[in-house]
């Protein structure tokens, strides 16, 4: 599924969480802005930072929007965010629920002062603790599970002495998947679901601590990786270093990865509880080239996340690798679609194919899904005007089957092509000569020893799921 | 004290509120919309508009934001805003606490559905009734003590059958001033408290229910003035029509309306608990060229609250009234003040002494009050220069010497002129000929019968208050 | 005619012109913004500012855009238009003709280096002089006539040595109304059409010249008034002072002032040509009580232009004064308009009676104008309806019956209920109890021995005209 | 050189242009709207639109403004700009010259009603035919060069009958580089200067007309290739079809086309006069390999415009290609730069390293340009860190010696590393393995037969040129 296609069709990863923590007492705003750039790609939606300076007022101050980070911060904003600990978020924008309150990270002030939550993932039983903590009079601004978090660890925080054991408690109550960035006036805490479904990791710059989704974001502002944060655990940054609690975890065989950060969400440089996302692709594709050799001239990856297990594919076949298409990076989620009966299509204005790549070739053309066929019937389309003699579809994914109540935000049944056809149909819709998905049994080969989740594909979900879609439950 | 001393010194009302709730099932957003123009000078701040559809999904729509109504709304908004039952609220922006999260009306999701608060007013006991939710697990997400009353109806509403119970029970719990309008999914309810220290009114066009904060929104959007609020009164508008419930009311001669709306706050084309804000004023200059004859050509206000009160002076003293400024309606908040060292001045840019009025003139000049006194001697210089023989300055109110905890932003005392000065001194500090401040006895001649609060002027307030000023208090 | 009015029906002056030679060298692009918002009222479309550095490198730097000054202008852009020779323009919003490219002053370079021209009025033979110009390979980048100047300045400037001399050619070929602001690399040049249809001042503060549409704006930046530019004057400020060329100018009896100036397009606090506006119109409403004296308990005007007029009205009758209305200042001309649908108007969004001065009062109710009469019916209803037992309504110009060649967007015949009805049908159309314009032969009294233009009223143009409208020619 | 590095130094391509005219009547805004989007990566400081309807009153509507394609326009604006004939620009920021007055096409009246001009690149002799044009009274609003030929073809339209004839005409007196498109009001006219320096084709979709700088525009508008036009030629598009007039071409030996089109400004699935870029780029690399051979493990490109060159390097030399690098698509030309002092970096920001390809491996980098040598030191430094053992650059163009007169902007001599350092300086200095610069020899392996210039790189310019740097003579 290349780039795009995620805005159009509302499929996509719902957060990016970021935190830094300078024990030096330096403005860390500058570092999260930067931070959340490298983490763009998981939302476009909105952003927000907050940070607060632990050794002066402990005064939050906050910025969020409705934008790319680009879009919502500038000069002045990042000046005036003040303070050496700071928790960043990016949003993905599901269809129709763009609403700025929703913006993260939540900000609350609570018994013990000031709580900061930034979120990535999906509760399974938000609605029920919605639910009963509105039997207690609670009240709710926004329509994010996020708040049901920050109500339970405010709850718990009043029995406990330090935030992170709220921040346990409340894990005991919910479920789902979640990796959370939360800052109380004096520490920052991370913390992972048991499961391991979302990423987060840990990251060091001289003595500035970083929490963030993805390894890349590391890279972006300079700091070394020192360890994934593991699932179940908490782990906490205070003045006097770090600290972790792994009494939430589960036996590692029980854990459950989303596997769709390694083929789809996650940025190519990086690393993931180990496992390089672009060695993960590169073996998809060589996967795929085992499953379905075909002979042919060339192999190409749809742009952009194609483009890595094209290149697995060529090496495992020894069919040579080629650049098939120019994608214009200036088309942003704003530009006007074009209507129907216009010859221009999205697609076309999009991505373009170089004719003297593909001019009187077969093609091995690798994407990382399918979602309504039609992206890829035009592509293929483009690419036989073009001149190719032969396009043969290799998909990185197995066909998406069930819905994912983890965070991703796979479109409705009916949209999906393969729920309704098999693949040799689905072949014929989209006008290829040869289609392969991944096969399920295979999907380990990227991973190697790590548990992980591919219920959208199996139905085999981690853990019990309620029987419908909840996504939208509070709007 | 004119218009735009009130935005650089930071004096001013908290807010304005507004309801509409047609029966009929039509569109209230635009009718909100208008209110909300009409009350425009009783916050500049933010503004907000929240919806519902009583007929249909009930779901909540709402749009607010920074800036003036015309800054936030627009057609494609309004559009948007679709349901019978509207709540509108104008916010004051103190200094420094311009924050897009404390915008109004607030809406929350709680245990029977959604409902939508704009408050006007301040509590005097919120610090506490804070601390008190905070202990049983509350989270507050704004600065604004209006989320203390949600929190308080949220929590009643569990044990009550009806919205408007909800509202009483909160309302035995708040202590202060508020004027409240309140949406659930099927009704519009009004509250205010027992003191009557804020405004409200109810108003009719058709099948549409208005609720106010002063008549002159009724005017705008053409409905018929009903009755006001009475103090402590709880009214409910549900389609089966208004029900009242005045168990929270206080015998009338505790009653404390806040003076200060008749001497600045509302509009001149206001009536607010039968007493028509025009009359008052002029009966304020009236008072004073009783308790403050002198011989002289001409009565001349400082635009632009000023005005009626130099009528009524004239009209009692026999002096002719004359129009003696030009003030410039451009100059809004966000203008480029000037520096100091240049010759342009923040007075002369908004006001222009017209000379052919004043030249040889000996001039009695009404203002509604003095905060720091640099404006008045600006303008009094300005006179002078003009040809003005004599200055003798008449002002429609007592000097501030306490803080207000309802609601009102009057500057700190070291900010006040007439903290630290007699009226002797103030008179020479201005360089006034004369200087007559309105006797507070004879603040009740402007309001007849009724109970008010004169307690900036006196100190004797009508509640326990807290000893020191709380209005920053969650910032 | 109220304010508000001129938005929606498109009557209303051109444009207003600002210049500030700071002789000292220091910077005058603030003086100019403030001058600007002391000319707003003559222009709200669009407006620039344009300033060089006599001293240093002689580069212009400028910014214009849509909008208020207030809108186009912030602290930043000020900063960076650095110079101590500036020229301001604001322009009116012709129906429809709303264009970046149009906004002034225009910046050109030419063969002596960089001119820079503001331009209030019109010409009559802009059309045979564009012609013209295009005849010999001109081209023209916006559609007002002032670019057509231009052209005639820098081609004249290769046969004269100086600037000013340039200027006089220009104004030889030229024909129409002009008040014109220019600034060369090293002067200030300012000049008015031989019959002064236009105003244009002199100011001077310290050792910065200002020249001004109207006096107004030499208060407004602490300047004093030193005199006006005499008609059809060439006035030019070097490093040496002050230089007159006064050899375009034509007898004082042929001259011929545009009387709406004094009737609604100046400020009250400006004087134009010895005359004081606030004057005039206190005379135009003493014309008019002799005129037309009625018996009746109060005068109101309505706000703000027929406040004055009425003012005089009461002193030469003897009948009080009163404010019977009060105006929304916070509508601006973005808001939106109320559909014909809705029992919100617009007339009652920005104005509101109070019922409190007006009830069971005969009203004597002055405004400077009647276009169209919707606005002027609706007020006269809510007059009655707020108790006014009868209301006599005198307008303080004559009939329109003519268009202006000179700048003036007076509506087209049909929409100007003069055009087609008689004073008598007018009354009744809109509701009066009875009628009186202000008499053509009492116009004089406005302004003494100031030769005058009356040609809207009487169809006596002071030159020969085009026999159409020529206003959108170049759109 | 890198797509960021072109932000921030300062060099790149002036303009693209784009031309739709619809033969049937439809709107051609979309069309002209996606072409921009197609040719965006030519210039993205500011862009415009102006189309004429031919069938109807031929007025022309345009819009222009600051920023990308997308920051523009939005759905309303493209729904005002109703006509059947569209001519489209993008122009390139040049350091400091942002101003919105520059924006083009320029839409300008004349003597024949209505001129729409678009032009890419830079005349030679601008300065002088100014000159002369002020000297016969012309003014100039601007501060490109494009307005000399607009006053040029206005000129010379007094002269003949059809506006072709009077570019051609204009085209003799004009000498640089041009790629024109135009509209007059009933035909859209391109035009090429004889020497071919600036790209220009043909396109066709159903009975539409296209212009556009490069063929992916075409591609991008669902439009077929038609031809290129010629340098020297005038092609024009009436409702009779095309006509075309080739007297002013040169002989093709003399022709010279800009080799940096092919190195780096066009996109890869363009085809500029039958040379397709990525097939020129694959040559480049192949040269390079020849020239420059080298033992290593991996060949690696730099996002984006190193890529190709990088696989054709591959090729050549049978080292495998690889993806070394992730680039961030959201870093936008706002974002805000990393102080000095912090630890993050552009480089880093915008690009990184994906440890896993270039782990223990010899590194062949190739990209297209070293402007200042930094970034390219940076990247070398990140690769190294990440594990690579020898990093071997490869530049697929000579060392810039030379000032470009034509359009491309080049940094000055002292900013380019290049202009004092020898190959093995800039070595050492950018911490290289080896560095090989393309051979000037080997240059036309890239084009072919094609004419060309490569002034830039030897100084052998094809025309006479001014002898200093005249690209800001203007501002």
């Amino acid at each position: 599924m290349n780039q795009f296609e995620q805005v159009t069709t509302g499929m996509g990863e719902e957060c990016g969480v970021f935190g830094a923590y300078d024990m030096d007492g330096g403005n860390v705003a500058p570092t999260v802005y930067y931070g959340l750039f490298a983490l763009q790609h998981r939302g476009q939606e909105s952003c927000g930072i907050a940070v607060t300076d632990t050794y002066g007022e402990r005064k939050v101050r906050s910025k969020k929007g409705l934008g790319l980070v680009n879009d919502v911060f500038d000069g002045e904003s990042l000046e005036e965010l003040k303070g050496n600990l700071g928790v960043g978020h990016v949003r993905y924008s599901t269809a129709g629920g763009s609403r700025a309150e929703n913006a993260m990270p939540l900000v609350i002030n609570y018994v013990k002062g000031t709580l900061v939550i930034a979120h990535n993932g999906n509760l399974t039983n938000a609605i029920e603790l919605r639910r009963e903590l509105e039997y207690t009079g609670a009240i709710f601004q926004t329509t994010i599970d996020s708040e049901v978090i920050a109500y339970h660890i405010a709850r718990e925080r009043l029995n406990v002495g330090k935030a992170e054991d709220a921040v346990k408690n409340a894990m005991k109550k919910i479920r789902g998947a979640y990796a959370l960035v939360v800052s109380s006036p004096r520490k920052m805490i991370g913390a992972r679901d048991p499961f391991g479904l979302k990423p987060l990791c840990i990251g060091k710059r001289d003595n500035t601590y970083i929490l963030a989704s993805e390894s890349c974001a590391l890279s972006a502002v300079g700091a070394d990786f020192v360890r994934d944060v593991e699932p179940g655990e908490i782990v906490s940054f205070t003045k006097n270093g770090i600290e972790s609690d792994r009494s939430m975890a589960i036996p590692a065989d029980k854990q459950a990865r989303c596997i769709f950060e390694y083929i789809y969400f996650a940025r190519t440089d990086s690393t993931l509880d180990g496992v390089n996302v672009y060695h993960a692709r590169i073996t998809a594709g060589r996967a795929l080239a085992k499953s379905y050799p075909v002979e042919a001239d060339l192999v190409v990856g749809v742009p952009d996340s194609g483009l890595v297990a094209a290149k697995g594919y060529s090496e495992e076949s020894g069919i040579p690798y080629g650049m098939a298409f120019h994608k214009n990076s200036y088309v942003g989620r704003t530009f006007i679609k074009p209507s129907q009966s216009e010859r221009e299509s999205s697609v076309k204005i999009k991505l373009n194919v170089i004719e003297e790549v593909v001019r009187g070739k077969r093609i091995v053309m690798v994407d990382d899904s399918i979602v309504r066929g039609t992206t890829c019937a035009n592509i293929i389309k483009m690419l036989k005007k073009a001149g190719a003699l032969e396009v043969h579809v290799r998909i990185s994914s197995p066909p998406f089957l069930y819905p994912c109540y983890f965070g991703t935000d796979v479109p409705s049944n009916e949209q999906l092509i393969a729920h309704a056809h098999t693949p040799k149909e689905i072949q014929k819709m989209i006008g290829a000569d040869s289609l392969g998905y991944m096969e399920i049994d295979r999907l380990k080969e990227m991973v190697g020893d790590l548990g992980y989740c591919d219920a959208c594909f199996t139905g085999n979900y981690p853990m019990e799921v309620p029987g419908r879609d909840v996504s939208q439950a509070f709007e």
